[in-house]
């Protein structure tokens, strides 16, 4: 039994529809952000970085979206959510997820998480100024020369899309301009009508 | 034959330093970051991204450290340079790489980069000053919860090891105090005795 410690409107999203698409048997518990529950004791026995996601296994405790995604598709090879067994087409995966990871997202955290980085007020929106631009020159390389449809990798679905899922649903929120990423909001379209992510979705409102 | 592009003093050497340990059949091609090489055309036909490392592979081109060190583990398993067997193991491999990428890296870009993120000089100056505190707080946890020691992940050398000793020769040039890292710096002595690394060295200051 995996368990996934979220909240909602994270990049824990990913994982959660990732379990799902692997028909895992899994359980998932909400961090209130509200009340700074990430950096309660409880939790930061769990991961000590005060961030969501985790993922609870037999073995132990993985934080980290990409690490978790590729060992929820090494975990469950007959989802095949991942070219495992191919070093170089299982990079190319891993290379998108990192990208989406310490670039795409990282570029999105400039809007509130700003204190991370700087300690002025003015640094701060300064940042939140610049976030449609910034969080959108990723979205455009990712448009233009990542996303190679219908899929992130093609013909097949695997652990980038609900990556990219998860970070596209940021965007209108950061007042980047969908008109200029139809690649993306068609990505996005199909990855709503996927019964894992009406899944994961449902259990992070409910 | 592969192709590693790099600039001297960025995370590319880690990828060096892995190629090198895993006994790879590799040849080297400096990128001039004075000259804004990484942005020329030539360049960004190899990454568009107008970073290095890229790695060029007899499949096509690969990009970000996290995916390329575990491709270069992958390809060449009796180097084991990971447990990838294991998945879970593996998984806690590609966590550490992955904080090191997103949180540890990011944090040391906003030095000389602030510009990702921000546009004014007061920023970039705000940015500046919180570096020993913010790549020191990364370090901090990386001494404590992270660096079992010897290496990285324990009594077995990882891919893990060359990435960590990348970051951590940024670590002076931050002002972050080593004197409260001292299995960070037992590491990177380590480190440098190993081979790999002296021959990384010398071909990127050659």
């Amino acid at each position: 039994m995996l368990k996934l410690y979220y909240a909602p409107g994270t990049c824990a999203l990913a994982s959660h529809i990732t379990l799902a698409e692997a028909g895992a048997d899994y359980t998932t518990e909400r961090i209130d952000f509200k009340i700074n529950q990430q950096n309660s004791p409880e939790y930061l026995a769990i991961n000590p970085k005060a961030r969501v996601p985790s993922l609870v296994t037999d073995r132990g405790i993985l934080t980290e979206t990409p690490a978790m995604l590729a060992f929820i598709a090494q975990s469950f090879p007959k989802a095949k959510l991942a070219p495992i067994e191919d070093a170089y087409a299982f990079a190319q995966v891993q290379s998108i997820n990192s990208y989406l990871c310490s670039t795409v997202h990282v570029a999105h955290a400039h809007k509130g998480r700003g204190y991370r980085w700087a300690t002025e007020e003015s640094s701060f929106a300064d940042m939140k100024r610049m976030i449609p631009k910034s969080v959108g020159a990723t979205f455009a390389l990712i448009e233009r020369d990542m996303l190679r449809g219908p899929w992130v990798m093609g013909e097949t679905y695997t652990i980038c899309d609900p990556y990219l899922f998860t970070l596209s649903g940021w965007l209108e929120g950061d007042g980047v301009d969908m008109a200029a990423l139809p690649k993306v909001a068609d990505h996005r379209k199909r990855m709503a009508d996927r019964p894992a992510v009406q899944k994961a979705l449902a259990e992070e409102k409910g």
